[in-house]
């Protein structure tokens, strides 16, 4: 192990609306992976009653800020990065114990998290997902006067958020879920990850510091530990929460999904769960050095050990000899490759699981095969073969095996491409590597693409997930349990907002965004056309 | 009755992608509900293979329709407004005989059904619900490039419409849902109202005309008729279906949202379904003239035998003189009132259920109540009163009673309204009368309504919602099944998309809402500021 720079004395409790609370439920351990060590200290679990102290808070935290000004707002979220930043090396240190993933991987992914808060801020400060519509009165209309209409968007209430192991940070305590719906104006309440209760401390009180910093209400977070699922599941049914966001797994995602579709009043869920990547490679785009383009995929194929929700799981290769070549390619490449120590052992144990299911179907068989680690936890990452007629025939092909293990597909045409997509479940991503002549070829994919993913890529492998503007990672289910969305990139705020009407309220009474001095200088829709805050009236003015 | 100036030759049967198709499985008969006769023809329901059949032909017609360019998509909504004017008289006619209520009433619903299909036209030529993201690549930015980033929204897929018995023509056939689907791009199939049969197949030949006129694929379109919820379901369960849209009952609509999140692949359901709709009466509100208040609440209430989800079912009067006062003008002004036709015996049932259920609650009594209509189904209009502590303890008093019933509940002091609205149900509208000195007592009662309901009103009754931009027309469970959207105005359209990113695509593969010459002219989000298609370097040249 590298030397510590840790300097925060980790509690081991969670911190409800501000305070440090041990719970009254038993208590949990990180275990660093790479040696099955259980870590310090343990942490002690909430029970039901004191889950209801935290979304009680929340509650009560939602007036005011949901109310916030956009200054007030978007520098909480800034207080945010700058004190994640302040304990960064302490943070990666403890990541990297308990999650086995790489330091330079977890230094990234927390740069990211943190421009992801600052992306927030920016967004929150512009206002365009304010969504103000205004619709000027039109007394002389006929049969019926229009009356005076404005529109904006409200936050939808506390929302609890559930992490992934897999991205310690970046979907985790202050990852993409609790940064978009804080932008968004909504109280979080998060449930820790218990595989990596060290890091969540670290951030959780970073980010409780951060409430008490810009002087918001308490509950506007709280970091419960609790026992597994069934604290999750009373989380989700507490009336006080009117929204979830979850990374994980497709059993626990719908397990959370059919729990706020039967509560008394139903709540939406923002699952991301499970995701192949189906990766179409065409012919000319073999044609050029086959060693660089097999070790491109196998860096993508066995980076963060394979548990990425992108992870190209379905490589579609040409029949014939550059697809040959290709495969040669990947058999030496990979054989050099050695399993790194996955986050738990449940999820390494799953991950050989799903390798022996696989390579025990009919008509599948092994391509190319790495080797075990030295650690503990970390197995050999391996591709699979097979033809479509048995990726057709046979739905286990298609489920996730999360870790280093790929299915390779040759196929004999392109019709086989489309047939395949059409058959597939609901995907996060689809990449295609073409070159110019195969534009005419690829070009029916794209429909057949458009309706099964989120992400459509062309000559570049599938992990990776900018986080801006134009992002969409999501996708129909099982990707996501709900499409309309994205869970990265500055949509994912608008996942927590629903619009309200104000017909003929004095402007006394209006919220500031829909004000007709419009205070807060938002770009507005104004009887069906975007005004840009700089061309109003006033601002001209 | 009126003379008919019926042309059409009703042939009682389903329209199943562009063919009329006798149903197998039985028939069913539109009524007169104000005489109880049935009408002619017997209309022949389908059974699940025949649903499969236009289901199918959805499917098939979705890739083309999706990518349908934006002057033929407007004008194929344009082409449905125009052909449905060309019956409007025998289209009153009809649907006046089949559901009793007045033709004046059908004038302006059927003004405001042709009028949302050409607003909806101009939304599809503009485009900005299309949700065009750019984000040009930046090969220079470290410590990762960024790729070239695209988004825009796609069309859900096909969508399942469940047209409303209240509304023949604003939220039936070529209603908001289904008028929003197609402007959405999404084929629709139209499970018809079996209380307007008739009504229901006028406009589904309007309909499918233009869906042939405009060369677009016959399976853009289908009108089933069938027997009662056991095809609704089928048709909720349909693999083809992606969403589903409905108006109509509680009961109804949860079961709905029970066998969309039981799919295999759960889909959205925007179900708007139960309100009562409170209204605010503060002091200074009433101290004019109490008679013609009084009036203009008895006909918001009575207006279309009280059927409209935004019918004012609770009122809160202050206690004291005024209050008092304008009580005796309701009992004056409802004393005069008669019952009118309800829709069917069915819907006249519950009602009257419903009031002898409200009328036997301790600490219920009646205020006022009109007289029996002549007609069939014409149950008496009436208003109950109770006091706040008596509405706060019992649940039965926020259950919606379909039809001319009203609840006023007499309160002490502005802190009553905070709590009983903090107690409410999720609600479609609520209004409040008042004057400029009633602002201060007013303003807190906001941010607590902002959390129940989807419109909010100043010194105007609920009913009548005007079909815009800023309009929303929903509101938190359960006065719809999601609170993120409306079922009326243009942001009812965004329902049926979902974001779909290009990362990286050649131009030659993009569609034309995100290629570099911007074909469409589009507004388009550009490195996350809104560029107005006016703007664009290409506009400009």
């Amino acid at each position: 192990m590298s030397v510590s720079t840790q300097t925060t004395v980790l509690s081991g409790h969670s911190i409800i609306a501000g305070r440090e609370t041990p719970g009254n439920a038993g208590t949990t351990r990180g275990i660093d992976p790479a040696t099955n060590a259980e870590l310090e200290p343990a942490y002690t679990l909430i029970d039901e009653a004191q889950l209801a102290e935290a979304t009680a808070a929340a509650e009560e935290a939602f007036e005011s800020f949901s109310a916030l000004d956009p200054e007030t707002h978007a520098g909480f979220l800034e207080t945010i990065a700058a004190n994640i930043e302040a304990v960064g090396p302490e943070l990666v240190d403890r990541a990297a114990t308990e999650t086995g993933l790489p330091k330079p991987r977890l230094q990234g992914e927390l740069a990211r998290t943190t421009g992801q808060l600052r992306l927030f801020a920016r967004v929150v400060r512009q206002g365009d997902h304010r969504g103000v519509r205004i619709e000027p009165p039109l007394p002389e209309r006929t049969p019926l006067p229009r009356p005076d209409l404005r529109q904006r968007k409200v936050p939808l209430g506390p929302v609890a958020v559930f992490g992934a192991s897999n991205f310690p940070f970046a979907f985790s305590t202050a990852g993409g879920d609790t940064a978009s719906a804080l932008a968004a104006g909504c109280p979080v309440i998060f449930k820790a990850h218990n595989a990596h209760p060290g890091t969540g401390e670290i951030v959780g009180h970073a980010l409780t510091e951060a409430v008490a910093a810009c002087g918001l209400h308490p509950g506007v977070f709280s970091l419960v530990y609790g026992p597994g699922a069934s604290i999750g599941q009373a989380l989700a049914k507490d009336p006080a929460v009117k929204a979830v966001g979850f990374t994980g797994s497709r059993g626990a995602g719908t397990a959370l999904m059919a729990t706020a579709a039967a509560r008394p009043e139903p709540i939406p869920v923002y699952a991301e769960m499970s995701s192949i990547n189906p990766v179409f490679l065409f012919d000319s785009a073999l044609r050029g050095d086959a060693d660089e383009f097999a070790r491109a995929y196998v860096t993508s194929l066995t980076g963060s050990s394979g548990q990425l929700c992108t992870n190209p799981g379905l490589l579609f290769v040409p029949a014939g000899e550059a697809g040959d070549a290709f495969l040669t390619a990947v058999d030496r490449a990979l054989a050099g490759a050695e399993g790194a120590t996955m986050l738990t052992p449940g999820i390494a144990r799953s991950c050989r699981d799903g390798i022996d299911a696989l390579g025990a179907q009919d008509g599948v068989e092994v391509v190319a095969r790495g080797k075990e680690g030295a650690t503990e936890n970390a197995p050999a990452p391996v591709v699979f073969g097979t033809q479509v007629p048995t990726f057709l025939s046979n739905p286990v092909l298609q489920e996730e095996i999360f870790g280093a293990s790929s299915l390779v597909i040759r196929y004999g045409s392109a019709d086989d491409l489309v047939v395949a997509a059409a058959r597939m479940e609901g995907q996060l991503t689809a990449s295609l590597f073409l070159s110019e002549k195969d534009l005419p070829t690829a070009a029916p994919l794209l429909p057949v693409l458009e309706r099964k993913v989120g992400r459509i890529l062309a000559n570049g492998w599938p992990t990776g997930v900018d986080v801006g503007d134009a992002m969409v990672h999501g996708g129909p289910f099982p990707a996501t349990s709900d499409s309309r969305t994205t869970s990265v990139g500055t949509l994912a705020i608008e996942r927590f907002l629903r619009p309200v009407a104000y017909q003929n309220i004095p402007d006394a009474l209006l919220p500031a965004p829909v004000q007709a001095a419009n205070p807060w200088h938002l770009n507005r829709r104004v009887d069906g056309r975007i005004e840009l805050a700089g061309d109003s009236a006033e601002d001209r003015a």
